[in-house]
């Protein structure tokens, strides 16, 4: 185990980690851990509609500009460290070379957990790839004979953060994360994708439907914590505990 | 919440609750829990057949020798509030008085967390309505119009602890607890199970396997903690939580 | 097929239809039908919490002060027929007479459709068994030999619609339904829900939320209708259409 | 094990096993088996529209009738050994006392493989019911306490049967079983039932669409035995071989 | 929303469509749309089994005959708009420029309604291979980056057609389409498929079926529609509608 | 058919075949059976951490003592065709030219049954990959088109064999194999896994513990055969019987 406690999410496209675990970024960084955020593509042919809309643009201009409104999100939750990796999208493919770099990156970190998308997603095929490369990522990083000598991966949990829809993802929350604390960070960060303002709104709703969630599940009527803001994870291993 | 932190266990049968959780009842009676047993029946006529192999066996005697061995197990195990309810076996069924019966434990228990069955066995039906019977006990049990001025019932956990096949039952644990500190009281609380004796081993077995996915899942090849026995659990509702 | 279009909301307790599927009642009486709402139970011991921290409250007192509610919300739907069963709540339980006065509505009002809960509810065992008793309702109108002369009923579907946490319920959309023009209407009905404020903004957001579900699925960024306010169901039985 | 062997088919309603497992019978009739099929009701209110279609019918008519057919099918299937326990049908119920003589069946014949409905059925609640209740009345047959001094029931196999709209009913077949050599006497069993001549086809039909399957699964354009009428089943518990 | 409606069928091998959706491809040119057929491959090596037996075959031939039948039997349907891929089969695989072709075609066509196969079939993985691309393409086609200035794709419904042995595939039809006054250019089709003359009367069988259940669903024995064939879809999205 | 029974087993790393299936192995090689083992990979970078825990390990050594290992368990459980592909692993990846290769040996072999890995592991994507490969090599020997001339398979059966934390990986077993009379042999195999001796335990626990799944599945209490070790399987397709 690391002195420092680090995390690493794992993104398809640049904005993902905004609406999906923004608060859960912010939180950490906050409580201590160096959050490591990495951006496969920056979405530049199919989550940039606003953009493609104007004239005269072009596929590097509109990475660019995804580029500028992720890193300034990312500074909105007070994470540091975001990596590019400009693998293209619409669709998302890795080759081995590829699935090494972020091996690297895997092994760099040394996260205490990770994060990505739902196992299944018909309306984004990026997104579930996404987390089938993560998952085998994890695993290449755990093996002793993968560039032998390196430090190898221990078994950090693996969260799937909310799909758009979650239902038609077949995603089931297990977890719910109170992050009132740091709802005006995630709120900031929401606000710099000015690509996705039809978008705002609906996170804002939907974290607070998650804290009456996490208020119905840590007390209901008797009691509970008064959570305000909350995001929900489905957690693809199970927990080891020394008491319940 | 309650300055004692409690537990309450939901066992269909007298002896279920020594194979299934055992050690996590040991283990939550050291950390300062009181733990609470409610056996819904003995047993007494479908998991008793050694004792009816016996000449002049009565049904009476047969209650009287499981709740001998209930009791022993429950001493091992250091728990000291043990109830029987007596309802009936093979078919267990429990009328609304019944079902009243468990709300008053459970609001007088306020537990911290509940355990029951798997949701689904198709080998004994009686499992799956003793945790279809803790659902709606725990709900009832939570309403402000249920014996007013009682005190109501927050939201606690319903563990399902593992059953015997659990594939058969449609149970995937997503919980790992170490109980390697505990394992000597819970062997001894197995071995106060005389008429069970083919399934000691079994269920030796089964804690150290157990332990070996503990071991896989904090830490794997890398390191992680030396479980040596462990049992595993399904959470029915999701957790709520501060951090990760 | 009757000449007036019909439908049938079987409702556990007073107050679920009004969240859960106000906007289709609403919408669907504008639309010429002729909506009946069955409130098996007025929730009285589980879902009126607010009523039992209030002096001297008596059983009849909250029947009467929830089904006052339940009536206005009616109306402020535009719902003229209301039917209240008071077969008792938290457990939700209903003998054969009592299934038998639901199959003679079931016969009366013979509706082009019936909605009720999901399958599967571990927080409210009420919701599940009120969608138990439905299915089997619906099956016994359809019997020849049920009071044989009487008309029996076709073949409506059944549409569950939106628990409380979807995904804790196995519940998944497969139909949204676009309420906008109707959503003071169900707002208003929301309102009357004076013991229930704490989840006026959970489902003015749900609204919200499932309208961008409404809009990604019916055109996505290239068009489609839009939709501000929707609700989400689940089909039962499938559909039997002459043309896609 | 007994010398003769011998099969339990249990059937809600009187006319079920012949459209579901009525060549399974037969077959396993001319195998050397004695099959016992109990007919838990008539079907005489739910499954008899023709019958009440015509003036001065009462409900012992029906009964009278619907016993007739199924008797007159049992024996083109040459099945000598058929019960009816008339619980009533639409909805069935049977209390404690009832399942008790179902136990009784199952210990006096002691089937080496059981036969019911499928687990799920929303459709016709009766059916699901029907396998409920088998597999409880199974585990208690099996209770060393039930009935002392009886023999105890084995382990047998409790095959689903395939209902009607199969996938509506979570019903996957693992099993085909090929009944082309006594197609003749299920279908003269099919054709006793008078009331119900619009499925005559249908199961015919499905019965030859079986057969595809099974020439699909057991060799393909390879080869494979020439099935022409064939049976799917769905096995409730997993198998023990020696060999696979 | 185009003037003239289209739907676009995404067949694995080029006979998959006429058994599976022929009638809901003639039936939409009847009313007035625009069906195109894109066919992946012939299904040269893996479903030409006669041919192949012939002697002096070649894989070229082979493609020629499979090419004529499959125009031979969109004909019979009245679809005008037969495309052949030649990507391979047995396996299928498609590189990222044939994906593009796909996109094309898709953008070309802008379909109100897309069909290809389930998303599971451990009997042919061309099948599930297909459907992926299929969902792969249709989120590539809606993406405003890719190909900038042309016309992005809406949100079309995938419907998924029916598998052989529906059961084995995970596919569960949640929508029956009564394909009756289309029956005889379905039968002319099919007809053409001088290869696989030993499917005729299962595909009979199966649509003779369809309409039971189109009939049992949509009215049962109270009334509904004489439908005599009909075919199964399962919807991939959900369905936005203003009336239920 | 041929006249000798065959058997593949398809392994993806080189020991995996010992702990999944060795008793199913040593067992048909003893009835006659000629079993094939192919060994995807070696299992050299990503299940060696013991060998390259010491100083001086190549990729050259490792798979040099993996194909030691597992040549020794293989004549230990008496098989004798054992091959390598040596495809790579962590991750596994196998081309059209390598998919080839497996046919070839698939139809060379004309096994009886094939084995492989559960469908979902996310421990560990090398499993579930090469179960996917297996699905889609045996559907290309099933093709006419494929190398014509050539024997095409018929349809044998495709078990997948247990994985390490079985509920995680989505498997269920429906048949357990009595491997009492090979235990002897299948313990040897696995003790010539000298770089995993932390995993002998573990299986001969799971061995134990199967075989009580046997007994009970067989008979109970009541009787069943004294089966002392079992090895569960899942079968992928239904089985096609003659007599239940």
């Amino acid at each position: 185990m690391n002195e420092k406690k680090t995390a690493l999410i794992i993104s398809a496209h640049s904005a993902d980690f905004v609406w999906r675990c923004g608060g859960a970024i912010a939180l950490h960084q906050k409580l201590g851990y160096e959050v490591t955020i990495a951006c496969l593509s920056y979405g530049e042919r199919g989550e940039s509609a606003k953009l493609w809309k104007q004239e005269n643009m072009t596929l590097e201009k509109v990475k660019t500009e995804r580029r500028k409104e992720a890193e300034a999100a990312a500074q909105a939750l007070n994470a540091h460290d975001i990596r590019f990796f400009d693998f293209g999208d619409y669709p998302l493919e890795i080759n081995t070379d590829g699935k090494y770099q972020i091996v690297d990156l895997i092994r760099d970190t040394q996260p205490n957990f990770m994060m990505s998308h739902s196992k299944w997603d018909p309306y984004n095929t990026d997104h579930m790839y996404a987390t089938e490369v993560a998952i085998q990522c994890r695993m290449i990083a755990q093996a002793w004979g993968h560039n032998p000598g390196e430090k190898v991966l221990s078994a950090p949990q693996l969260y799937l953060f909310e799909p758009h829809q979650s239902e038609q993802m077949d995603w089931k929350p297990d977890l719910f994360l109170d992050i009132s604390e740091v709802w005006d960070e995630k709120k900031a960060a929401i606000e710099c994708m000015q690509g996705q303002e039809h978008l705002w709104k609906f996170y804002e709703n939907l974290a607070e439907n998650r804290a009456n969630h996490f208020r119905r599940n840590s007390g209901g009527q008797a009691g509970g914590k008064n959570c305000r803001y909350a995001e929900g994870f489905q957690s693809l291993y199970p927990r080891c505990v020394e008491s319940l």
